[in-house]
């Protein structure tokens, strides 16, 4: 199943795809007929509490980043300001000379949990969904903590759908194509540490709530992006993940305060 | 004006707090009448949608931990699931083997901003109160990044309320004490980057939405707690934060799934 998350007549839901359609989740939403995707728009599926990440959870990409591989996964958080959907710009901040792409699997949690084993993790993931890592290696080289590197606003690209049937997580394949060309391929099998792992050890740190998101680490072949470059995350039976990018404007709009 | 967050016959509601009385703030709420404290339970005074840490912006701070001033401010996140309110345990988890209190000063935002400038910081700022950044301190050292070290539910006791007006928070002395010792004594004017430097930085790198948090760092003299500690921080002029601290029990209650 396909979970999408839509704003539609000025009203945000989950819903099914169904092909050129979609059906809210909500039976007393009063929408019980399903609606032309066109006349939706599609937000990112995930408004998480939280965003954990993994570091250097691929033998190959801990390789290129000259890193020994961990004993135990090394976790840091992105901001939920960071999210944005399929098909919205990237925007790269004026304070990096460099902005990569980092292709990932992503998993959803669906029940609150705290404490639970690795056999048992899969009963609180909801579903997977492709992710961008977008970081500005300038700055996390510079600053040694990924506060800023990794916490810009649109630096969690997410989505389009949540993907609830992925029938083995650890052997899905990650592609990721920077205008048309692939930069990235891999394979979750070569991760350090499977979903579950990772879903079971941050549950031993902190209390996991529904919609939480965690992004699994990203394979070797990580690059820069430039304003009008088009970044696409694949994951064989999960989703197609596309947006593109642009350069932060000299003249903010809307400057001191958005929304 | 002191604010808190209070729940009430079943009801979470913010609130005024003015002697042994709270007034609900939301004047819809149908509770006009002052209540009794006693009758409420004091929660965090804040539900973040993220937590902004500085790292090493006290020069005592950075001298003690032998690392360099930083030319920018650094930072990291906590998770909102760390949170806890005034009175509530600091849990020791049994990963670690030292956990140490970090007292600080914290900014309350109160409306949503981004790219604003340090002379407009204080429009944006709702007000300020007192926080405890616990950190596992040999995690913090092993994993290199803070998400597991920092990110322990339980390690970030926020509170007990937010007080709006402090006339100069870039001088307010900041006192943590570990059953009644001084342990941290540090004036905020021996920030490296004062409040309102902090809130235009990271406002230039993610928006920032009312309710968030941003923790100012910590001055020298952090130290391990143990179970059976209290652990307080006081701010001059703004409040003053208690807490307990236990150990996490091998045998975890409601393991598996909690609330």
């Amino acid at each position: 199943m396909r979970v999408v998350r839509v704003r539609y007549e000025g009203r945000v839901f989950y819903a099914t795809l169904e092909g050129k359609y979609v059906r809210c989740l909500n039976k007393d939403a009063g929408l019980n007929e399903p609606l032309l995707l066109e006349q939706a728009t599609i937000l990112s599926p995930v408004a998480p509490s939280k965003i954990i990440c993994a570091a250097l959870n691929y033998h190959a990409h801990a390789m290129e980043m000259d890193k020994a591989v961990p004993e135990e996964p090394v976790l840091f958080l992105k901001p939920p300001s960071a999210i944005i959907g399929a098909w919205q710009p990237i925007i790269l901040p004026s304070q990096s000379s460099r902005v990569d792409f980092e292709g990932e699997l992503a998993v959803v949690i669906g029940k609150t949990c705290r404490h639970i084993g690795v056999d048992e993790a899969s009963e609180y993931i909801f579903g997977y969904t492709c992710a961008n890592d977008v970081t500005a290696r300038d700055l996390q080289a510079r600053d040694g903590l990924y506060g800023r590197a990794k916490g810009f606003d649109t630096f969690a690209p997410v989505g389009p759908w949540i993907e609830t049937e992925v029938p083995d997580p650890s052997n899905v394949t990650i592609t990721t194509r920077l205008n048309g060309l692939v930069r990235q391929q891999g394979s979750s099998a070569d991760m350090i540490f499977s979903p579950w792992e990772l879903v079971s050890f941050a549950s031993s740190v902190m209390t996991l709530l529904p919609g939480d998101v965690i992004l699994t680490g990203t394979p070797s072949g990580i690059g820069p992006m430039a304003p009008g470059d088009e970044v696409q995350v694949e994951i064989s039976g999960v989703a197609l993940l596309i947006n593109s990018v642009v350069a932060e404007e000299d003249n903010i709009p809307g400057r001191g305060v958005i929304q």
